[in-house]
């Protein structure tokens, strides 16, 4: 039996967490951290709670951390020395604080991962485009989200544009000569990124690569966020075997 | 039994307009015009060719035109004067000619269609935008093309933008309160145009509208001119009914 | 002011019909009516409730009917009786209820409508579809569904592919030889319908359109049904012009 | 510099082979087969051009074939005994004949490839099929082709099921109490294949995948087989460096 505690257990994806932890034959919740504790909570019996990284003196094989920004390199630090292994979908981890956890891990010995995306589809699209984008260099990427989406483009597709660019041989690009242009969408080294804004939808991803007589269209939906679960049951099922402190799910898929 | 001239009968278009006539049971084909004529022509018995409008004193009642801008304007007049209807594939006629052989066709009392896009999806797609705007303000405007098309967004979106600017209702637009960005795309009256450019590609647009908990695509693609013949088929049939020269074969529709 | 009565207000579809009469200026809600009356109800001040037909003595001029299938002929009837206008959107009625409401409405003198669907993108499909079935004869309907969905061709997608069959001239259609294969869907008087089901759909409805060199595609997307407001809204701003009973969202588009 | 013979040098395939090979600067054509010689052939000086085994006394690195189904399998062995390494793009090699052609190469110490499918496109495509499938194990495909395709589903959706069937968990795929129906598609091992034919489409494929709040689809499209080009392209990149006769582009991507 896996044991696990959940940080940020009376939020959304903490309260998702619980039901897949009970769900899940070889696991067991044995911990729940939350600052300020729900009293309508209904954890299964044996559970303890905690709402102080002091007061956490259970042993525990997995720390999953649905938490914020602002507590989570404290959290995942803590996780670490106590040798949990931390499943980490909470954002706000720099790149410092990412190699200082790193470091830590390795010194005491133990894998885990840091997830900013737990949407399969997103990751499977984004380890299918760097496959792809070495046979076919030329590629655009389209974003759809709802239109209260503040910001565009996506940071989901800025990270599928990097891909693009890394794995493509630039020599392999067709030239265009049209000149740059408003419509021509956002260039990120030298991908086009188009944002489309709009009632009704919720996050939709897809890219579009075209070579000599052919096509090929790798699309993602998102329609609610219980989809993050399943990327979250196969973090479970495969960080017992991990044997660094590894970024993106896409590492063990 | 229908009479027809075809002029620009040894371009692509022509031919494939001739092809067309002779399988229709109600046409005949009895006149050819081009200004450079080619001994290959392999007309049916009994059609005239003739290399200039002076030479030209056949009665028919309908003259197709597919030749160039240069050539269009005196095309029409002559073929109006002669009382035989145009139908006029040439791109290259501007707004004071087009009203100047309307007159012309007004006085002359007959009907005909100056179309500048006789493919029926694209056509089609921007009939039922038209529509769909009335209820779906928000929408966005994505075309695809071949890496060598030089110019962005393509004459058709631009059109497109415009139909759905003029038919929706500005004050049923949702706000949205993201900064101008690249990643937007062009705005042309509110509307967003994203442009593709990708080899394999040919020439397809989409149209998606957005609603609270829904959403309608139209999306038209165009493999090959030889989907132009659709259109000038309806055109073929349609315009001896028609009592003004009419602009767009969404009119007829 | 049109003073609307909503039957069915305890049930989703009558709570949200309620937040959008409440939106809407030119709109006041005067009764509300449900077999089972329910205490947590919020409804604005002065709204009478009623749980029997018997009890209604509120002048109205339309009645927003979203019950059950057991009640709604009934509730139809009373409402035409006493001068409201139905807007009806609840399923259940068979073709000579149908006929009895349309001649007591024409009776009465008085319009109304009778919608299996208020979803938008689905009716404007339908109109659409309509409409390109004259110029593209082969078409085919793809829908998708999540996994749970018992029947298959869904009910609207049947209703696509009876519009598509008498919209389309026969003559046209492209012959295919190949034989009869399961992998070739459903056949709906020659119309070929394809039913997907998968977990993460919603509900989604496709129909493609081919012709020489080119194709149409017109595809909807139902996320939540929500979207049945934008439609319910239509039939409220028209319904005092209608001088019928008319069946079908569609014929006010 | 690589020679290269291509047998098959007057068919459609052969010539678009001739072309590539004549743009890759570390290759060189040093013959070419074909049963019946074309004097329209324009070859590059120095090519040899042989219309019978018998006559071939060329040393060469790689032999291309894109002959008949008839000729393939002496060619091959005829390829293989002469140290030759064969780049097979001609169909009807069964299962034996293979067998026998894989002996002969390990005897010979060479490898090779025999590929059913040279669009990089559709290999791609069911190269992440297979990936996608350990997570998502609801999966549908949908293959779209011109109205004049006899068969029904095609092989490549056929081959793309079954992918599909063997790399799926199928503990995890989500029952459906629907019952079997025509427009549920045909069925391989579980796996519901649809079949579109409509003019207008070329060849196209798409497979959907469905999980908890979420979809992936991958599509790919050829518009001609100018297409198969770049996968011949890859294959005499790499096959100098495979050790055995190989199966499937996929193996090298």
């Amino acid at each position: 039996m896996k044991k696990i505690i959940i940080a940020g257990i009376t939020g959304s994806m903490g309260k998702q967490t619980e039901k897949l932890v009970s769900s899940l034959k070889d696991c067991e919740l044995v911990g729940a951290f939350a600052p300020h504790l729900d009293d309508n909570l209904d954890l299964p019996a044996g559970t303890k709670l905690f709402s102080d990284l002091k007061d956490c003196d259970i042993e525990a094989d997995i720390w999953i951390d649905f938490t914020v920004p602002s507590a989570v390199f404290e959290n995942t630090k803590f996780a670490i020395e106590h040798k949990m292994r931390p499943i980490i979908g909470t954002s706000g981890l720099d790149d410092s604080q990412i190699s200082e956890l790193q470091n830590l891990a390795a010194i005491n010995g133990i894998g885990g991962i840091i997830a900013p995306n737990f949407g399969l589809s997103a990751v499977l699209l984004m380890k299918f485009v760097k496959e792809a984008a070495k046979y076919f260099p030329d590629a655009e990427v389209i974003e759809m989200h709802h239109a209260d989406k503040l910001d565009a483009p996506s940071g989901t597709a800025i990270k599928t544009a990097q891909i693009i660019a890394e794995s493509r041989n630039p020599e392999d690009i067709t030239e265009k000569t049209l000149e740059q242009n408003p419509a021509r969408g956002a260039d990120y080294e030298g991908i086009k990124i188009h944002s489309v804004r709009l009632p009704g939808y919720v996050a939709h991803e897809q890219v579009l690569f075209g070579g000599p007589g052919e096509a090929l269209t790798i699309r993602q939906d998102s329609f609610d966020r219980s989809s993050f679960m399943q990327g979250v049951k196969v973090a479970i099922e495969q960080v017992m075997n991990l044997t660094k402190l590894i970024v993106g799910l896409e590492k063990i898929l």
